[in-house]
């Protein structure tokens, strides 16, 4: 397995002092910030002219691209939607005595690059050596986490040796294009430019979908120590440019500062922009950069005291989760009940920035415990919303009942694999399936009682036509399914997917007798239904091979070549060196399936079971998903495996610090990032909860010396401390509650913390 | 079941007096026209601003055209090869005191247009109906069939009423598009136009796959009653416009002949092509109209001698069959080794002109008896000179040997959905199939021994490779296919791929010893090799179910909902009302599968197996591939099901002409069009040929008369001829030859007929 660190190992920063071409890419993924309405790439300011993907994104702006394959099939959706990459704010352009600084083509030395996580802070800085010349540049950058609109960025010039006469060129720029577009069209149309607000505007093509066109305005100002500064502005279609310049000595310097308000008409009418988007410049401006910083920086402060997990004894691990949680709150921290968690977040254009079942499978769990449950009832409020696009995907289908899409921003499905978009249905379990993380979770039964109950009928409806009753079996099957494991397609039976349908039909009739009465109206289940629902959680066939003891992931896979992973190390990833037939003829498995299925309904199966199951299906597991490791992770810890717990940790943590699936050039792979959470929180500390029970099981790894973590539990803020001697659980906020923390009963009280023998 | 009839029925016509515009695009695909060497589709030579698909083909020219999916899979192939739409040739604009004539607009009626099939001509009259005016018009176009090169146009303008000033305008357009293109790019690039020679001449685009450019060349030239006429001729780029008017009084009548010349750099280099035009239109104006008619008739005439299909009692049927015939000799003959038969041959743009396995499971067995054993000899070898294609990808699978490509020019896979490009690799024995059945018919088998062995032996290696062992069956497996019924995709075991892969290393080691001692060493075959090859013969698992006594389809296919077609006949074709998915869980067979194997290889299998086969998956398959009917036929008449033998001739012997499967609209099935003539011979009449002997069982569909048709068979030429009373078989020429008929031994000699009662 292959691992490229181009960062230091640092607890609290990301940090490295080289500059390889060959890396840039990889170091713009790492280096990307966000803050849940805006995010962008590490990009320089002043340009690279080298191998660069340039991004900027915003969230819950969107196009929908014509769906374009080789040869169409019936019932393809009419587009992809992706975010587009959003007009750049992000250009200083520099020259120092006329030439361009330029990474690519300059000299400079004592480069540094370095991601505060503590902070939301990007820096840079180098020392520029031109002719004659030496200049150290400074970056500064963040993305505001309270005024959201805001982006501010600060260099600072130090001649070192030398005289330096210093142009800058401050841009907006709505010219943009996506690398992954289809013949190089722009997303983006200009409205106009105003030299004198300083602002451009560009709007979303048309489209021929009814998806609404998105406007986008940005303004920019330019200050030097706290004060105002007017550059010499010029426009072009849908380009600002402000232009100035300084002479400095040996030993001078001089700061600029960018302040930049980014404003959608997600939130402000396209015509409201420009005076929106100046009072928001007017309130940024009211603070200089460093209060703006300071006031940014103690929000972060606030949401890493509830959420972070501290590591002592393992840098490496410690700055794996640590980066992992920064990234996902920069991307999603629920602010906002429109959005959701794309895969990629704000890094890159992979995924087009849509949502996947990703976020009720492994961000669900993570954030019910670190964040508010408002948080993720507006997730699950997020999916109700779209059941609308859910009915129209089922009946394109030719089925009833709803079914949620693999891709979407609005509901409806727009991905056009038909393996994927068709087949990979599970989706339409595990998104429900969160419903019931939550109401286990926080005990609140008023959302699965009432609009949770919509989503359930929905999907139930779906599943239930989609078994056909076999006869030569004698039970009901599933055909033509798509697992987790994606290097499967088009099998029959596969057991996640049919053990997640009787789980949805189950849980719907076990719920349904609960709901409110006009929730029950509303969905109007018949007798007959309810009879077709129990046959079906009663007769649905389950491949199993009970000599073996496991599950067996799809009728036929017992069939296949089995060899362990071990004995083609030299040929992974297999999805860059395999042609696609012989991945899907080959046992190796994508990611967890089997096993995540086990991992969602843990107390269904006993010891022996997982651990057969385990033991059977980990050597075949390839996890080139980002999705796979932490669940086996997970699993391994159950079953007291600790070193590969350990091991699958590091890779989930260290996913794309390492770049172990070499493909973080791409993007970060933000909706993986809860995995090291869960790998430590349900993993090593066991945490489980149901029947209203919460339950830990504790271990801590050999070279770790403690670690710690807190949670949110029903109004409790509760901290878990391990170590090699002992554990501690402390109740710090909230009533005294009983929870099981390694089999045995223990009261936790307010301000107390219990100390158990290791 | 749909159909749609708009074509009369007649032994020797294809005419219509009506015309439709929602119909336009059927009519012009069935009065396409070609001469093996260039065709057009039925467009209008005034110009027709309705709905229409402009076509015009030029055989081998084709472009590779970037690969366009919607997510990109390891191994698929970076082009698809498409035949661009050619510049067209056919217009002749014509207005009548100023008003265009338009059929979509102008006023007319007595409207006929008929294809001669017996001539190869198609012809179109109407009268127009103008203010104070009624012009009828008259126009004849063939395709040479000697001077491929040269297109004839003939219209002929008569005065009914009123005085009409007419003015033609007579064009060559490169401008031309493809509608199935991407973002409606152009395929030629103009080089240039000369007024004085009235040429024009274009180039396909430059592309980076390393595909030669094609350079064509039209030039037209006008005649009044065979003498040359000059028009005010004015060129645009690659654009050329030739006008003239006349002025008509009442009675009084016009005729104008367009010949026209078309060159490509497949034969004449782009700098000789205008001299080499101007000598074939010198050439080809020697003769008038009517002469060059007269040659190209004949020519047709000699055709049709030794190819007709009689039949008679039935004008449908009769029709039917010439219709085909015609269409199958116009799109190929033979006479080009550097060509195949794509399956629309000239008459649309869907599947591009390439060459499919078509040609060698259905266009060979008929090319076979019907033309020289040269022809199919050509066909032979065209695949033989594409073997470094087909090492190209296999080893894009990551396999060793030879894989023939789904579709391509070239030999290498131009296809991209994985489940075809990579999975329906039953071609890559299908294809070799011919040369074993080249061999056995013409009893020649110095290909087989020689050129043929580097085929079979590249093709055995790839197949030795997709095979594995599965322990848990105890049996070589072959996993990841698609059969020929592409409604099912990726699945395990398909029957008939298995059992063609089997063929395929069965045949190659019997054949090997015979080989020349230059093939053998050239293939150098191990004695391991052979041996791996022998095992796989002797276990390779082929699924049936013993109960039923049918092979299955693959492995899974008895789990599936098995109920007739018959109980969704309202939501036929399938393809047109489902999605792909719920097409793929459904037990509807597009084509031929199963069924196929058994026709490949009739001697393996016993009456009891056909049979149960037969009436296992017939009620099962919806035809929807143009290929399949035929198939069945010839089973149904082994069978002895005569009614059903007739009815499916029916369906592929008029296909295209009743519109069954409602997509005549993008082209002809013509690669599907032997199809009428093996459900005759081979299935009314039975005609089969093992070693070395020519066998017949013959019957009569009951409201047929009589049929008869010939066929040459190793230098004979014999005539069958069969009515309610008797059999006549007549050896018109060649030596004696002792026949099975019945089952009976006859002795054929030249000259004689030896009839024998029904």
């Amino acid at each position: 397995m292959m691992m490229k660190r181009i960062f230091e190992v640092d607890p609290w920063k990301v940090t490295t002092h080289e500059f390889s071409k060959e890396d840039k890419r990889l170091q713009e993924s790492i280096t990307a910030i966000g803050n849940d309405y805006m995010g962008m790439r590490g990009n320089f300011e002043e340009g690279y002219s080298g191998d660069t993907l340039q991004g900027t994104y915003l969230a819950g702006v969107w196009f929908p691209d014509k769906t374009v394959v080789g040869w169409w099939k019936n019932g393809y959706p009419k587009y992809f939607g992706k975010t587009p990459n959003a007009p750049s704010f992000i250009g200083i352009g520099i020259t120092v005595n006329g030439e361009k600084l330029d990474l690519a083509k300059v000299k400079f030395s004592d480069f540094e690059l370095s991601l505060d996580m503590h902070q939301g802070l990007l820096s840079r800085s180098f020392i520029y050596e031109g002719k004659d010349v030496k200049v150290k540049f400074e970056f500064e950058r963040f993305l505001h986490i309270i005024q959201k609109e805001a982006a501010l960025i600060k260099v600072k010039a130090t001649v070192l040796e030398g005289h330096a006469k210093i142009d800058f060129d401050s841009t907006l720029d709505g010219t943009v294009v996506n690398e992954d577009s289809n013949y190089d069209e722009r997303f983006w149309i200009p409205l106009g430019e105003d030299k004198d607000r300083r602002t451009i505007q560009v709007k979303t093509k048309p489209n021929p979908y009814e998806v609404p066109q998105f406007t986008v305005l940005l303004k920019q100002a330019l200050r030097h120590n706290g004060k105002a500064l007017q550059g010499e502005v010029t426009t072009d279609e849908a380009k600002l440019s402000e232009k100035l310049s300084v002479e400095l000595d040996q030993g001078q310097s001089y700061e600029l500062e960018k302040d930049v308000i980014v404003v959608t008409s997600r939130d402000i009418e396209e015509k409201d922009q420009a005076d929106v988007a100046e009072d928001f410049m007017k309130k940024l401006q009211t603070k200089s950069f460093e209060e703006n910083l300071a006031e940014h920086t103690a929000t972060w402060k606030k949401r890493w005291e509830t959420s972070d997990v501290e590591i002592d004894g393992d840098a490496a691990a410690q700055q794996g989760i640590r980066f992992n949680i920064l990234q996902l709150f920069m991307t999603y921290y629920g602010e906002d009940e429109r959005l959701n968690v794309g895969p990629k977040g704000f890094t890159g254009e992979k995924y087009g920035g849509a949502t996947y079942w990703d976020t009720e499978a492994f961000i669900v769990p993570m954030y019910l415990a670190i964040t508010k449950p408002s948080v993720t009832k507006a997730l699950l409020q997020y999916r109700h919303n779209q059941l609308p696009g859910a009915y129209h995907n089922a009946k394109e289908q030719g089925l009833p009942g709803a079914l949620f899409p693999m891709v979407t921003f609005n509901g409806i499905e727009c991905h056009n694999e038909w393996e994927i978009t068709f087949e990979e249905i599970h989706r339409n379990a595990d998104i429900p399936h969160a419903i019931a993380m939550y109401t286990e979770y926080t005990g609140d039964d008023s959302y699965v009682k009432n609009e949770g109950m919509d989503v359930l009928v929905g999907t139930a409806r779906f599943w239930a036509a989609r078994v056909h009753w076999s006869k030569w079996r004698n039970k009901y099957v599933m055909h033509g399914v798509t697992g987790p494991n994606e290097y499967e397609n088009n099998v029959n039976n596969n057991w996640f997917t049919s053990t997640m349908a009787r789980w949805l039909l189950k849980y719907t009739l076990e719920r349904l007798p609960l709901a409110t009465k006009e929730a029950q109206e509303r969905v109007h289940v018949t007798e007959e239904e309810k009879e077709k629902w129990q046959d079906i959680v009663d007769k649905i066939y389950l491949p199993e091979d009970k000599d073996l003891g496991i599950f067996l992931q799809q009728d036929d896979f017992l069939d296949k070549e089995i060899r362990p992973v071990s004995e083609i190390e030299d040929q992974r990833p297999i999805n860059q060196h395999w042609s696609w037939d012989k991945i899907l003829r080959s046992p190796f498995i994508k990611q967890a399936d089997v096993l995540q299925g086990i991992y969602f309904f843990p107390e269904n199966y006993t010891k022996e079971q997982k651990e057969k199951n385990f033991d059977f299906y980990e050597p075949l597991t390839v996890h080139e998903s980002s999705l796979s490791p932490s669940i086996h992770s997970v699993l391994a810890a159950e079953l007291g495996k600790k070193d590969k717990a350990v091991e699958l940790y590091e890779r989930t943590a260290r996913l794309d610090l390492d770049n172990y699936n070499n493909d973080t050039v791409d993007g970060l792979h933000i909706t993986s990032m809860s995995g090291s959470w869960l790998a430590i929180v349900q993993g090593f500390a066991g945490m489980r909860y149901d029947h209203d029970q919460l339950k830990f099981k504790l271990f801590i790894p050999d070279n770790w010396n403690h670690y710690s973590f807190k949670i949110n539990y029903r109004g409790r803020l509760i901290e878990v401390y391990v170590d090699h001697q002992e554990t501690k659980i402390s109740l710090l906020k909230g009533e005294d509650l009983e929870i099981l923390v390694n089999d045995q009963k223990v009261m936790l009280k307010e301000g107390e913390t219990e100390c158990l023998k290791a």
